[in-house]
């Protein structure tokens, strides 16, 4: 089936009618019917279907066994994100099996489809979170102890999807088995499109992390408090927001705020507290460390000057990654030589790639947004990535 | 029963673990059971209770008739609010009742207690909407067209509530049987701190209103996406927040952004639209639209800086509502020459006083604070208030 068939079976699983798009995040309804999706297409293939002890699923070529060729991405999004980073990386995995079924290809070593859990890290907080804990980069008692909006931890959501936190965690075995890695993904900027091309072979990944700014003030009545007695943690807040861009510009980094909750949030009242999430990138991680330090100072000023105070908290950090010269060069090679593109999103790819020989193909979006209801990728696209990938595969496992 | 005693019977009811206080929005479970519970200790005092078309509760002594006296107040609290804003004045009414009653007084013209619905607006955004739908300063279409958070219009919550949306709106019968409407409340600031009583009278309520600002830019990707080509709508939001302080502070007014949503609301997401509702006020209604005209054009200006767009909305507006002083005479003389105080804050009371003759009573808040769970009040000065309120019901309602 061509990729963007299967593509089209998830149309209208998990769309979030108040902010467009999609909103699938691990373990809710939505994430769970893809998971379900997920699973009957690779049985439909012949291939073995099982979750490890970290959520993250596999379909198996062959059964499991040592120097296993892997490639895979993930199902959950953003909340109200597009419809092709994660999934496509998927589809296009089970795409290329088939175009390796029909060719009468049998793998000469183990080959697998793998979906990470939990990469956007839109319910807990702490993105690729499946791979962190498969790998060994978070560990079990971190994660068992995030907690969603409502207050659910990791643990009793693994729990309730049938998962036993008590066995969450690194995995050495399943790790250690994995001979190589590729995960495809729809291209979050418009590397390709300026090429003219529709297959990349990735570089790096910038370093990259998230931290939560907590200002705390004082709650009261929007109006019978007089300016002058108000510790108001939305001003400080708004001025972070501000340092954030400024900071970021300085630097040649990247900053953003695109979470920001005011408690209780009520029109005719102001604020006891404020939260904002801070996502900074740069290519350098002394740069990332350098504008969180600064905007951490200017934050404890600005709170300071309105009679506030600040917290600020790292929920998750990871250092640049660059993928494996071996693998990128063969890549290169094989895929009629293929450009080369660095990327700033994160990605599982980038979690496993200081454990294991990892590389990623990226797919042209024709805009470049990413993250958004508008995010594409033309049906040809997907299906020269696809091939792509099918080459890749028939080259590894052989 | 006393005033304290009633409102310890309410302490469990609607408390919002996430922000602290309460949040008892109109026609949630928490303030049906609030509704249920003032039914309850209406008719154990003898009072025919009945919802009129806009879901205000009236508990009537003697039957509805004119020239009545009518007291009264709100349940519904905002997001995170506190124990008194509201059922402090419904308390103190039928803890009134019960002084009245004790001495065997038995009232020579109607006298009602009224609970009016969605005072603070917190479920669909006007507030007052119980007063201004009876007083017709809201049209019914208006009202009922508008939409809480989860999109449910007020038309059919109030259906939902066993009320008919088709008889909802003006009501001139009722309103016009009103002789004298007098609302006791906890005072929202430390003018009876700083005058060391226990009781004052209201003179005027600052003019006051809301305006929903919509900023709209692209969402994208917050690694992916370089600075150079990001419309991020947080940031002429966050320029807004700031702008308000500032302009509130050079015109003497006040300003207020306590409620911002990014949407989508991802943390590794550029926001595509961020929505800020900002609360101004001022003792002159020009005053108020100044700093409205202001800020809207600094809005546009910040927007078009970043690429975005911006819409303005006025959800409400209210102008400075001045009690009658014929009323406010008669009850300083009539409570040993109690205080005059104005409020920032809007009530029912404003509402009412362009049609009716009203006055409001304020009773002593230690901190001043108020929409926050440290809101607070003595039960000594509950008492108080109380007893002010029976003498002026005692006196009007002979």
């Amino acid at each position: 089936m061509s990729t963007s068939a299967l593509l089209a079976q998830l149309d209208d699983v998990g769309r979030d009618p108040r902010r467009g798009g999609y909103s699938r995040h691990v373990f809710d309804p939505a994430e769970r019917d893809l998971r379900d999706w997920f699973g009957e297409q690779a049985r439909a293939r012949g291939l073995d279907v099982h979750a490890d002890r970290n959520a993250n699923l596999w379909a198996w070529w062959g059964g499991p066994g040592p120097d296993a060729v892997v490639t895979g991405s993930h199902l959950d999004s953003v909340p109200g994100g597009g419809a092709f980073d994660g999934p496509l990386g998927v589809a296009a995995a089970l795409g290329a099996v088939d175009e390796l079924r029909a060719t009468g290809f049998q793998p000469g070593r183990p080959l697998a489809i793998v979906v990470f859990a939990e990469e956007e890290g839109g319910r807990f907080g702490v993105p690729c979170l499946g791979s962190r804990l498969l790998s060994g980069s978070i560990d079990r008692d971190t994660a068992c102890a995030l907690r969603d909006q409502g207050g659910t931890t990791f643990a009793e959501a693994l729990r309730a999807a049938g998962g036993d936190p008590a066995r969450a965690g690194a995995d050495p075995e399943l790790l250690g088995g994995i001979g190589k890695f590729v995960e495809l993904h729809v291209e979050q900027g418009r590397g390709l499109v300026d090429l003219g091309r529709p297959v990349a072979v990735a570089t790096s990944i910038l370093g990259h992390g998230r931290w939560r700014f907590r200002f705390r003030g004082q709650g009261n009545h929007a109006g019978a408090t007089p300016l002058e007695d108000r510790s108001d943690p939305m001003l400080p807040a708004a001025r972070t927001v501000l340092a954030a861009r400024e900071a970021a510009a300085r630097h040649e980094a990247r900053a953003t705020v695109g979470r920001l909750v005011p408690n209780p949030g009520g029109t005719n009242v102001i604020a006891s507290s404020t939260d904002l999430w801070l996502d900074a990138r740069a290519p350098l991680d002394t740069t990332t460390r350098a504008v969180v330090a600064e905007l951490t100072a200017r934050a404890e000023e600005h709170a300071r000057a309105e009679g506030c105070r600040v917290d600020v908290t790292e929920e998750s950090y990871s250092p640049t990654a660059h993928f494996d010269q071996g693998l990128r060069a063969e890549l290169t090679a094989l895929l009629d030589d293929a450009p080369a593109l660095a990327t700033g999103a994160g990605h599982d790819a980038g979690v496993l790639s200081t454990r294991v020989p990892t590389s990623m193909l990226f797919v042209r979006n024709p805009t470049g947004i990413s993250h958004a209801p508008d995010e594409h990728a033309e049906p040809a696209d997907c299906e020269a990535g696809t091939a792509a990938l099918a080459r890749v595969l028939r080259r590894w496992a052989a």
